[in-house]
């Protein structure tokens, strides 16, 4: 869990500081809302030596009043505490319904280490990790908040603040002889480390890994965990759940707005490209089929971005025999009494075949999130649900392609008008389409959220850049033949 | 998780027939209620072959209206199956919401088949079960109730069954070549079936084990789980949580009733063993210490049972300062604001020493259950909570003895008298007293089903028969000296 986990790109610095004044802001009005629900918050920080956990809860607290928390570090047992159960000192600090308890490292350290130091054995450990997931059950269950984070630097990274630290006689200090032996044994304690945390990654309490290189990101990322985790708990009235961490390696994702749309094609180009390419992909589809490989091609886009025509492009070419377009409306009462992606199951391709999707999946984090038609938490959680969804695909064996057909505001309403005044294409537009163009920007802000978080190294978005429609038609094309030609 | 389960005795047949047409006429009043909440309930029945699933499913479905349920039968997959992902022919089948799918054999024997004939390796393996745990995850966190149900019978029961089956021509049919070569390799089998039910038992899909050595007892079972279960998923909107299946090895368990109260000693039999008793323990205390082995001694009973006097004649004998009695009132609001068992851990005895609690942790499954401070599902749950805390205990190498201090209603009413009659005796009864005293019944009811769900074999409930105080508190000395020197 650790070891495959690939960090997010981080944010500019300007960016950080923006959504850390608001999440601030958010923390502080979470105190009253947590006390007048009862619920207790218990916040556990685990990581690396020296990867900044201390540093990082000193300036999450400052955001609370004192009345409403309490922190714990963690230190050697005392006599007494050697002397009762082992999970003994941990329940006694467990929060009081309404409060914060942050735990500066706990069960988790206290247990890797003694695992790691030899001090109990392998059987013992095992015990332990299973006293464990019973104790966070425990709690969970009876209506506690468990957060928990494990802060994460590299070796180098670690070795160069150690060093930094023990330069300094005024910070030497705080380089503990665990420290050391921890940077010195990096593979050994990330080997059990990334146990541990899979072990126990319990889906009502799930773990979420900090990237801890920056300070004001490590806080940042924090304090958005904990805000939307306080939020979840405290609608849990409506079968709220814990929205896991998103796991899987992203690709870096720029805002619509940002990019240019000026690309075209001259009709000759056009002509000369679309006949190369199709037959060129006519001959993939042959080689598709005779080694099985499916391939799964997602549509989505601006109303009047030209998604029909592009997929036209795609399919002219191909054997009726083996490939499916699915066009996705609104789901059929049967579809809608069942879990959102059923209807998506339902219509995947054989393998060898392709199935191209007008509309996806992805309607659940667009239309439904912003037309209120699933909950913020459904929406929330259905990022990683969706990323789950096409690794199935991927480890299956298939290629997934995503398309974003990219238009800007103007050429929609052009589109929109030429549609309205002609009568053959009257069809194609309703007054659905006039109210969607009217909630553009929350539309934008959706996509923005949605490509970034689901554009995974191995299901990509790929933008189609549609005010040329010839350009985009080109575009699929090519990025189709060549992300088979990848496969092949 | 399925090696190390011992199974509950069975109840009497009379008794399993009571609860069967009870338990039958509470789920067809479920069909409604599921409908009207639009809960979707997914219902899996795996197991050994032979088990009996398919005739106690044929009996389950016979309570429920054909419009609110469908039965999957596992059969082998379709060419069309083999060509789409491994989950595609699973997810198509989810209920749909307001509605039953019972499956008769799912993914578990999937690839648990798979895996033992060899026809996936160990890495394909293990992402199947990931797969397993997502695809559970994503069924529950988007409101579906799955019940997974492992029917358990033991090697020479199987073995029992497919004999009886082959030696008749018209059952013949039904013994499949799985099930022979299951018999033969139940070993290899158990281990992976192990292997499976542990690494996919998670909190919000757990699995359910049932004893399926007699059908009517496996229906019970069964129809118990998913009543339960049902009423649980339906108050989700008050944080219901799934009850555990109670994975605790239980002691046979007599009713209250049923005990014999007449048992007493003369004056004259008490003193000797009295002062024989109290020196032994006396000794035995010292050799507790010296060997640092805390010792934990419940007191739970009917009040004027004699609980107080019985506990002076315990620490008698002992050194002060090595033992502490924590009288158990009525929470604080600093202890009411944490989990229940909070103010517990905080009075562990060290190592070594002897902790009596004068009302204990049961107040939740007693007083807490029947005065309504806790939920249903709370004191439902909290059985299964209980055993975990004094697993805890055990483990840490406690020796944990419980007593519930038996007297019958008459008895309790001349002392109640007596106690109102005698001025210097009057501070010890309360209204309450007399309050509680008239709800003697339920309160029976409760007690019955503590003593019979925590009776653990590392955690033993003792019953002393009250009625002759004298009689109790030797029988208490006779107990602790003896459970003593067993660990000794």
């Amino acid at each position: 869990m650790l070891k495959d986990w690939i960090k997010s790109e981080r944010p500019e610095t300007e960016e950080i500081e923006k959504r850390l004044e608001d999440l601030r802001a958010r923390l502080a009005t979470k105190q009253t809302e947590i006390r007048d629900h009862k619920l207790p918050v218990l916040v556990i920080l685990e990581g690396w030596g020296a990867a900044g956990k201390g540093s990082v809860l000193g300036k999450i607290i400052r955001n609370i009043d004192p009345r409403f928390f309490k922190v714990s570090t963690q230190s050697v047992k005392t006599e007494e505490e050697m002397r009762k159960p082992f999970l003994y000192r941990h329940f006694v600090k467990i929060p009081e319904a309404g409060k914060y308890m942050f735990l500066d490292g706990s069960w988790m350290d206290e247990v890797t280490g003694e695992y790691l130091r030899g001090e109990i054995d392998e059987a013992t450990y095992r015990k332990r990790l299973d006293s464990i997931k019973s104790f966070e059950r425990q709690l969970t269950d009876n209506g506690y908040l468990v957060l928990k984070f494990f802060f994460q630097i590299d070796e180098k990274e670690q070795k160069k603040r150690i060093d930094a630290l023990l330069a300094d006689k005024s910070t030497k200090w705080r380089v503990s002889k665990a420290d050391l032996w921890q940077n010195k044994h990096y593979d050994k304690c990330m080997d059990v480390y990334d146990e541990y945390l899979r072990e126990t990654n319990q889906s009502q309490a799930p773990w979420y890994i900090i990237d801890a290189k920056n300070k004001k990101w490590a806080e940042t990322q924090l304090l958005d965990i904990m805000v939307n985790g306080i939020d979840t708990a405290l609608t849990n009235g409506e079968h709220a759940v814990p929205i896991l961490q998103n796991m899987f390696p992203l690709r870096k994702t720029p805002k619509l707005a940002e990019i240019p749309l000026d690309k075209s094609l001259t009709e000759e180009e056009y002509r000369e490209e679309l006949d190369k390419c199709q037959k060129k992909l006519a001959k993939l589809h042959n080689e598709l089929y005779r080694r099985r490989i499916p391939v799964i091609v997602a549509y989505e886009g601006w109303d009047a971005a030209g998604k029909g025509g592009n997929i036209k492009r795609i399919t002219g070419s191909l054997d009726p025999r083996g490939f499916e377009v699915h066009p996705i409306a609104s789901p059929e009462p049967h579809e809608k009494a069942r879990h959102y992606l059923w209807r998506f199951w339902n219509r995947l391709p054989k393998d060898g075949h392709i199935a191209i999707f007008d509309r996806t999946w992805y309607g659940r984090v667009m239309v439904e999130r912003l037309e209120g038609f699933c909950s913020e938490n459904d929406w929330q959680r259905a990022y990683n649900e969706i990323n789950e969804f096409e690794k199935e695909l991927t480890d299956w064996g298939a290629i997934v392609i995503k398309f974003w057909v990219q238009i800007d505001k103007d050429t929609q309403l052009e589109r929109f008008t030429d549609r309205q005044n002609t009568p053959e294409k009257q069809w194609k537009i309703t007054d659905e389409d006039w109210r969607n163009r009217e909630k553009w920007d929350v539309y934008e802000i959706a996509i923005d959220e949605m490509l970034q978080k689901t554009n995974t190294t191995t299901a990509p978005w790929f933008v189609l850049e549609s005010n040329d429609k010839k350009y985009a038609r080109i575009k699929a094309l090519k990025i189709l033949i060549e992300e088979i030609e990848k496969r092949l």
